[in-house]
């Protein structure tokens, strides 16, 4: 490649570091983009630069919004007492397409993990202990993953908050939609234990 | 989501156009670009910007360059009477990559096809014959893929072009580093009559 390619190269090789996306894959969305310059390009350019000016971390859970403190924190609608305990930013945009909680989230920002020495300060549960008293909160849903991380991270959280509040995670079994051929054991084991009267 | 939030929607949904991206892996790839903002998101748009301004297509060969007649097209090294047809821009890129060919390069931008309705006019082929008299052209190399739309605009270029110069296409066969067994039976097939002496 000569050098006046050179931004055309340097556009792959940025490209190429987001998630999901290789060095092949960033070469066909480069080349996407060029074709689209006014329908995509120009426009993403632009929403990018906008986005890294405006987007930050809410101070107080961990969101990802346009303001200091989020506005799922600052509703008063919000304000239910109830507190949802989430791995990631992705987990609250999830809970938050499902519509069904009402109550405001906390952030941890990842899970314990001696092995990548991940320790409680670095999952933002100091301040989960803080927003108890500050807010008010009477119950704390853990919507941490099923994973081994996720539940000694849960346990953890448990542990510290025991007895100041009521303590929940979400239901294990098996998901709506979901053919029992094609589920693990664990999960099936899961559903059969958390089984209900009809 | 709130109002405040809506350039971060609205970048994940320009995100999610990108060919490999859908929505899922657009908002991952958002949230890795907030948590990155000076290292990844601010360079990316300014380099967005800096492509959508200056990347063109090459008016004689259809590469993507940063001037009107491409770097390729203009150095006299690359005289060498020789084009190479690809269908892509993307394919030429392979082809530089390898480094093998010091000709230069005439992008179809697509196969013939009478399903989506392609017909020669759309893919520069008349560009193609007139290129061939202007810039002292002995051959031609079609460097299409070896599928059948790939195959039936090999064969139109090559009827356009009888007579008057020399036609190749690449050669059929395993590929460096291929087993057998992964091999389809056409691959098998033509590298088979396409055997040589050792």
């Amino acid at each position: 490649m000569s050098n006046s390619t050179r931004d055309i190269d340097a556009l792959i090789e940025l490209m190429a570091k987001l998630p999901g996306l290789g060095p092949r894959s960033a070469r066909r969305a480069v080349l996407h983009l060029i074709r689209k310059r006014a329908l995509l390009l120009m426009p993403l350019a632009d929403m990018m630069h906008a986005v890294a000016v405006t987007a930050r971390e809410c101070l107080r859970c961990g969101n990802i919004g346009t303001t200091d403190i989020c506005d799922i924190c600052t509703s008063p609608k919000r304000a239910t007492g109830e507190i949802c305990v989430v791995e990631d930013v992705a987990d609250l945009w999830a809970m938050e397409r499902s519509g069904v909680f009402k109550g405001r989230y906390h952030v941890l920002g990842g899970t314990l993990s001696a092995l990548d020495s991940v320790g409680p300060e670095d999952l933002r549960i100091p301040q989960l202990v803080t927003r108890l008293d500050s807010e008010n909160i009477t119950e704390v849903i853990l919507a941490v993953g099923a994973t081994i991380d996720g539940q000694t991270t849960a346990h953890y959280i448990a542990d510290q908050l025991q007895g100041s509040v009521k303590l929940t995670s979400l239901a294990q079994g098996v998901p709506i939609g979901g053919e029992l051929d094609y589920l693990d054991d664990g999960t099936i084991t899961a559903a059969l234990n958390a089984r209900k009267e009809m």
